[in-house]
């Protein structure tokens, strides 16, 4: 590449990492504003994160289209080939990982349409914040291209699943005890799951992000999972 | 492009094709198999599915590696490049899929723990097979380049939601019957749900492929949807 090309190509790297960033602010944002719609059951709220879920959507196509553009203009190299196609994947997660933040606001009106009191949603909104700041971390580490935080923020996904099995028998135990409401809890499982997957994306990301800085797999530097 | 180019070109989109089928038979082989695993309560299979989710991952990279490939090397315009796309979009769906096939097998041990008979998971492989048909006709969809199919899937989607609703209902009135069976009966929730995402994805597959068949949206061609 000449120099011309290798300053056009930074230029478009720039604007691919620009994007996942204001990708990513967005994502942590709604599943933020998601969990306080649930655990508010303020239907509102729920409202404005289905429909800004479409925000996240349009990123999505921008990343493509410019990862596109490059890939076909720049014909980049190994080492760059490598991050403009983690861009795109990581793309991919963040609008996937918007979709459970959605899904999560979509059941706010199917739980809160009783008079009966919940006790175990209160646990729920520390696992948001957990599942919101592994997404965070994970961003991070592809913005600093730092594989030792990639490896860290998927140790920090065993944690989340301990948590998630934890909720779970929780709500389970809740039901049983309180059979009027296990349609209400019912969706706070799901609530839950969705939480564990936000994680389990997260974890996905950083592994992109650990290749992408490597060109190793991240799985020879963790115990196996199973 | 000149003569030899168009047929290095056919040529690879050929192979792009080849990939895409091969992944979406194995998508819904898997499908089949866990849905069987969950009614037969066999844990071997169940562990076979989980195992040759691999094998979709691996089509997968496959299909990126030569998507990316095809776009620096042939540089495709417009119609083209939009199907390498919509290929690199599609193989990323049908991963998808595998995972919730193989998130289905990873309950059959879960549910299959005590000897209390459920009832209800007898309705389930209904749900799968409709879900299964959905990935089937979509791939078909993308394969003949039929915008018309296409929609027919989309249409589909209504009826596996509906059919979705009448499961949770289900299951919830016999988690309430039989409070000894929820923490199995919601292990069943997840399943008829990631059957009803199977179908989502399914319709999303073939969003694409009337996308790269007409160059617009399929929305503007199907009702509203919630």
């Amino acid at each position: 590449m000449n120099e011309h090309t290798v300053k056009a190509f930074d230029a478009d790297i720039g604007e691919l990492r620009g994007l996942i960033s204001q990708m990513g602010g967005l994502a942590e944002e709604q599943i933020g504003k998601a969990m306080l719609a649930l655990q508010r059951g303020d239907r509102a709220l729920a409202t404005q994160v289905r429909a800004e879920d479409k925000a996240i959507d349009a990123i999505e196509a921008e990343v493509e289209r410019l990862a596109v553009r490059i890939i076909a203009l720049r014909a980049p190299l190994a080492n760059d080939l490598r991050e403009v196609v983690a861009a795109l994947k990581i793309a991919s997660v963040l609008e996937r990982i918007g979709d459970y933040a959605k899904n999560i606001a979509k059941r706010v009106p199917l739980i809160d349409d009783t008079g009966d009191r919940i006790e175990p949603i209160s646990v729920l909104p520390a696992m948001g914040r957990m599942a919101s700041e592994m997404v965070h971390d994970a961003l991070d580490a592809f913005a600093a291209r730092d594989s030792d935080a990639a490896v860290r923020v998927c140790e920090s996904d065993t944690a989340l699943d301990d948590f998630y099995d934890s909720i779970f028998r929780t709500l389970v135990t809740f039901m049983v005890e309180n059979p009027r409401t296990i349609s209400q809890v019912a969706h706070l499982l799901f609530v839950a799951k969705n939480l564990e997957r936000i994680g389990d994306h997260a974890g996905n990301v950083a592994e992109m992000v650990y290749f992408a800085a490597t060109g190793t797999q991240i799985a020879d530097r963790l115990p196996a999972k199973s």
